[in-house]
C-alpha cells in the first residue's frame, strides 16, 4: 500500500519506494554532470526546514550562478511533499517575505540551479553539503529548562547517511544549531567511521557555520545579507568554507578559532537575548506594583549607546531559538564535556521566560475580579497566536501557554489572528512527547482550537479580551469599535504596549478594567477620570 | 580644642566653629545680592563628593554664566578640607581628566561664578538646590546582596537642613542615585514638614534627574554632555527643572512620568550591566573547561547591532554604581513600596558579580599547583587595584576581594597600580562596619598594604603574577622583561585578557604556568610547544 504525503494546501502526494529513489540517481547524475560541464560545483542542502530550503533557494540564486543546488530532503511522510513542491518552483515554506515566491522560481524555473531529491545516493555527487537537519531540545518539564536534553538520533542518523555517501574530497558544513561540541565529538567521528567503512582514510572536511535567519518581511535576506561567523576543523577545511560562504553570503564572514567556538558563539547569542527578557521580567513586575509604566522608562535609557539594546517587557518569549539554544549548551556543557555545570544564570533565564505568560493569564484573572467575574466559565478572546508581530509563525508561542493557563483557570477560548491558519502546537499535541499540552492537566479539548480571522466574530459578547501580539492590526483597532464588536464592557489586557494611554482612557470611561504588562500607571490614569 | 580636616595631601585645615559659618552668611549674601544684579540665579549644589564637585563647576561654567554657584558641605572632619580646596581654585577630586583642574580654575579665579562653603544657612540663598548628597547601600554579607539595606539617615538629615532655610520658591532637584521612591516618599514629606515649621504650606518644587559620570578622561564631560533623563512632582517642577537642565547639559532630556520612573530608570541601566557581566561569567566558567577563549568569540557576536552591547569577561565588577544600584531598588520595592519581591533575577546577578573574583584566586592557586606550589606561603604580585583601565578609582574595586581571598588562602600579597597611590578599602577598613576585611576572617595585616608603583620591585622574586586591571602599561609588557624583572618563571595569570597568545606562548616556553579568566584555549596552546 503506497503511502502520501499532504502539503499544507492539501495535496497529497504518493512517497515514492526506495527503489524509486535510487532509480532517480542517474538522471540526477546526468544533470550534475551538465552543469559542472557549465564550471559550476556541486552543492547538496541536506533538510529542506526553515532554513535549509531558503539556504538551498540563497546558494542556487549566488551571484554569477556558481553552484548547482540538490536540496535533499528525507522522503517522510511530513515532509516528501516539499521535494515535488519546490521542483515546481514554489516555496515550501509560508512567509510574508515577497522574496520567499520569487527566488523558488527563480532558481527553478529560471535559472534551473535548483532541483530537490528524496534520493540520499544523489549525496555522493555534492562538492560541498550543508547540514540543515533539524534538531531539537526536549524541556520535559514546564518550567524547569535545567531538566532539558537533546536528542541527537536524527541528526547523527544523518550525518551516517553523509558519511555513507560524500565524496573524498566533499566539505561538510554543518548550518544546524547543535550543542557545542557536536562537530568535533559527533559528527567528525561518525564520518569518519562510513568512510573508513568505504575504505577511505583521510580526514573529511568539515566547517561550522551559523545563520541567524529571521522569520518576517527580510527571511531571504536575514540569511544571505548578514555577519557569518564560521570555522573548519583544519585549515583546509575552513579555507574551503570560507571560499563557499563568501560567493553566497553578502556581508562579512568572522573566524572562530575551532568548531566548537562557533558552535558556542550561536547559543551564546541568542542566550544573550534570553537573558536581556529575563532581566527585564524582574522590572515589570515591580513596576506594576509601584503604579509606573515600564515601556515609557526604557526609551529614556536606550538612548545610551551602551544600553540601546535593552529589551521591553511582554507576554513571553516564542520561536525556535530563545527558547532553546539556552537548552542545547547547558546540556552540551554537562554531557559531551563532562563540565562541573552549565550555564545556571542562562538557564534561570529561560525558566522565568518559559514561566512568564502566566502572570498575564494572572492579569487577565485580577481584571475580570475587578468587574466582579471569575474566570472560571469566563470566555476570553486572545488576539495574536504567533510569537512575533507580524508573522505567522507559532513555533513555541507564548500565547499558547497564555491559553493553556487561561483553560486551565476554566476559561473559554476564542484565538485570533490575521497571519496564522492552523496552529500545529495545539492541532498535533498528541504527537508531541512533553507536549505543554500535557503539563497543563491534558487538554484534549484544546486539540480543536481554531484561529480566527474573523475579529468581530472573536471578540462578540467574551469577558475579556487580550492583546497578545503587537500585530499592526491591533495596534490601530480603536476602543470604540472594539466596545462596538463586543457590545459590553470587556476586561482588556495589554500585553505588549499596545493600547496606549488615550486608548486606556478610553476604555476606562467606558467602565472596561485594564490592565497591562508592565503598566502601573493605569491604577493612575483610572483616579483620573 | 580645635578640629582640623587634612586634604589628600596633607595639607591641615582648620574645621571653623558654627558660628564662625554662620559669622560666613553676611559676606556670601553681599557676593549673591551682586551676582543677582549681574542677572545670574543662584545655584547650590549640596555635597561635593565625586558627582557633586564636579557638578558645581560644570554649572559655573554653563554657556552665558546664567548661574552663579555656591558648592556647600557639611564642614565635617572627613571633607572640611575642600571648601578651603575649591576657594583656591583646586579641584577636590583626582581624576585622569585634564579639564578637571582647568574647570575649577576657571569658574572659581577666572569667572569667580563658583564659591564653597560650610555655612548652611547659604541654603537659603538659592534659587536651585542641587542635592549631590551621598548615599549608599549597605551590604552585610558578602555574596548575598539580597541582604543588602539603605541607610538613609544622612541623606534624610541632608533634606531637613534644605527644607530649614529654603526659599519658598526654590527648586530642590535631586541628582543623588536614590532608592525609587525616595523623591515623593521620603523627600517631600520632610521639606513639607520643615517648610510648615515656618508656616509655609506651599507645595515645594522638587525635581530628579540623574547624572551617568564616568570616571576617567571624560570625567567632565560625562556629567556635561551626555543624555539626561528627569521628572518632576509636579507640572511646575518639572517645568523648572527642564530650564536648569537645558541650561547647563548640553544633550537632550528625556522626561520620565514622575520621578519614581526616573529613580528607577538610574537603577535599572545600571542592573542592565550588571546582569550582562552575570551573564557572561556562566560561559566564562565553561569556555575555561571546553577548551575555547570566550575573548575570541565574543567579537563575531558583537558585530550584530541587537548584541553590540555583549560585555567581556574578567576579573569582576567595581565602582561604585555597578555594585550598589540594583541593592536600591531592591529594597526600596520590598521597604518603601511593601512590594510581594524585589528584583530577584538582577540581586543573583550582583552576587555572581561580587563573587567572581574569587575565581581567579582559583586560577592562582591552580596555577601555582601546577608549578608544584602551595598558594599557602607563595607571594604573588598584583598588577592593578583600581576597578576600570587606566585610572586610579579603587571604589569597590575587584582587585580587593582578590586579595583578600589570596590572602585568606595564605599567599603573601604585593601590589602594583600606576594610578593609585592610597587605598582607602584597606587603609580604613576598621572604620565600615560591613569591611570586607571583617567577612575575610578580620585581615588586619592587609590594613598596611602599600600600593607600589615601582613594577619591578613588585615582580621580584613573586611565585605568581595576577595581571588584574587593563592598563595600558600592563597591555605593552613583554614576556622577556616581565621575566627578567621577576628572575625566575612564576604563574602568570590573566583576568583581562591582558597577555594576548604571543605574549601567552613565550610564558609557556619560558616554562611559566599560564591561566586566563575565559581562556580555555591555553591548554591547547601549551600543547604546542
Amino acid at each position: 500500500m503506497s503511502e502520501y504525503s499532504v502539503s499544507p494546501d492539501g495535496i497529497k502526494y504518493k512517497i515514492p519506494t526506495r527503489e524509486e529513489l535510487k532509480a532517480e540517481l542517474a538522471s540526477i547524475s546526468r544533470i550534475v554532470e551538465d552543469q559542472r560541464a557549465r564550471g559550476r560545483e556541486i552543492v547538496t542542502v541536506m533538510g529542506l526546514g526553515f532554513v535549509g530550503a531558503v539556504m538551498a533557494a540563497v546558494v542556487a540564486d549566488a551571484k554569477d550562478s556558481p553552484y548547482f543546488v540538490l536540496g535533499y530532503q528525507r522522503p517522510s511522510k511530513r515532509s516528501y511533499w516539499k521535494i515535488p513542491y519546490i521542483n515546481s518552483g514554489k516555496p515550501p515554506v509560508s512567509a510574508e517575505d515577497p522574496e520567499i515566491p520569487e527566488i523558488f522560481r527563480r532558481t527553478v524555473l529560471e535559472k534551473k540551479t535548483l532541483l530537490a531529491t528524496g534520493c540520499e545516493e544523489s549525496l555522493g555527487l555534492a562538492d560541498i553539503i550543508v547540514v540543515d537537519i533539524q534538531l531539537d531540545a526536549a524541556k520535559p518539564v514546564f518550567g524547569k529548562a535545567e531538566t532539558g536534553y537533546v536528542e541527537l538520533d536524527a541528526f547523527k542518523a544523518g550525518c551516517r547517511t553523509i558519511g555513507k555517501y560524500m565524496r573524498e574530497d566533499a566539505l561538510v558544513l554543518v548550518e544546524t544549531t547543535v550543542p557545542p561540541g557536536t562537530c568535533e565529538r559527533i559528527v567528525l567521528p561518525i564520518l569518519k567511521e562510513e568512510r573508513e567503512k568505504r575504505g577511505i582514510t583521510k580526514q573529511p572536511h568539515l566547517a561550522h557555520s551559523y545563520e541567524r535567519v529571521m522569520p518576517g518581511r527580510k527571511y531571504v535576506s536575514s540569511i544571505r545579507d548578514f555577519w557569518r561567523t564560521w570555522a573548519g576543523i583544519d585549515r583546509e577545511s575552513a579555507e574551503l568554507a570560507r571560499r563557499f560562504l563568501s560567493r553566497v553570503i553578502t556581508y562579512p564572514l568572522y573566524e572562530a578559532e575551532n568548531t566548537t567556538a562557533s558552535e558556542v558563539a550561536k547559543v551564546l547569542e541568542n542566550s544573550y537575548r534570553a537573558v536581556n527578557i529575563a532581566f527585564i521580567y524582574d522590572w515589570t513586575l515591580r513596576a506594576e506594583e509601584i503604579g509606573i509604566d515600564l515601556w515609557k522608562v526604557l526609551p529614556g535609557i536606550r538612548v545610551r549607546p551602551t544600553h540601546c539594546n535593552i529589551m521591553n517587557p511582554g507576554l513571553g518569549v516564542g520561536g525556535y531559538c530563545l527558547t532553546k539554544d539556552s537548552v542545547l549548551a547547558n546540556w552540551a556543557f554537562k554531557e559531551i564535556f563532562g563540565c562541573s555545570d552549565g550555564v545556571p544564570y542562562t538557564i534561570e533565564a529561560i525558566n522565568i521566560n518559559d514561566k512568564m505568560p502566566l502572570h498575564t493569564a494572572d492579569l487577565v484573572a485580577d481584571a475580570l475580579k475587578e468587574c466582579g467575574r471569575d474566570i472560571n466559565g469566563s470566555t476570553i478572546a486572545v488576539l495574536g497566536a504567533s510569537y512575533l508581530a507580524d508573522i505567522g509563525d507559532t513555533r513555541h508561542s507564548p500565547s499558547e501557554i497564555l491559553i493553556r493557563r487561561l483553560r486551565e483557570m476554566g476559561a473559554e477560548i476564542r484565538v485570533h489572528d490575521p497571519y496564522v491558519k492552523v496552529w500545529p502546537e495545539f492541532a498535533q499535541q498528541d504527537e508531541d512527547e512533553f507536549s505543554l499540552a500535557k503539563q497543563f492537566r491534558n487538554q484534549e479539548d484544546l486539540k480543536n482550537l481554531r484561529v480566527e480571522q474573523d475579529l468581530d466574530k472573536v471578540v462578540k459578547g467574551v469577558d475579556a479580551i487580550v492583546f497578545a501580539v503587537r500585530h499592526s492590526v491591533y495596534l490601530q483597532l480603536e476602543p470604540k469599535d472594539v466596545l462596538r464588536m463586543n457590545g459590553g464592557t470587556p476586561a482588556v489586557v495589554d500585553a505588549f504596549n499596545i493600547v496606549d494611554d488615550n486608548k486606556i482612557m478610553e476604555y476606562l470611561k467606558s467602565g472596561c478594567a485594564v490592565r497591562g504588562v508592565g503598566k502601573g500607571h493605569i491604577k493612575r490614569l483610572k483616579q483620573l477620570i
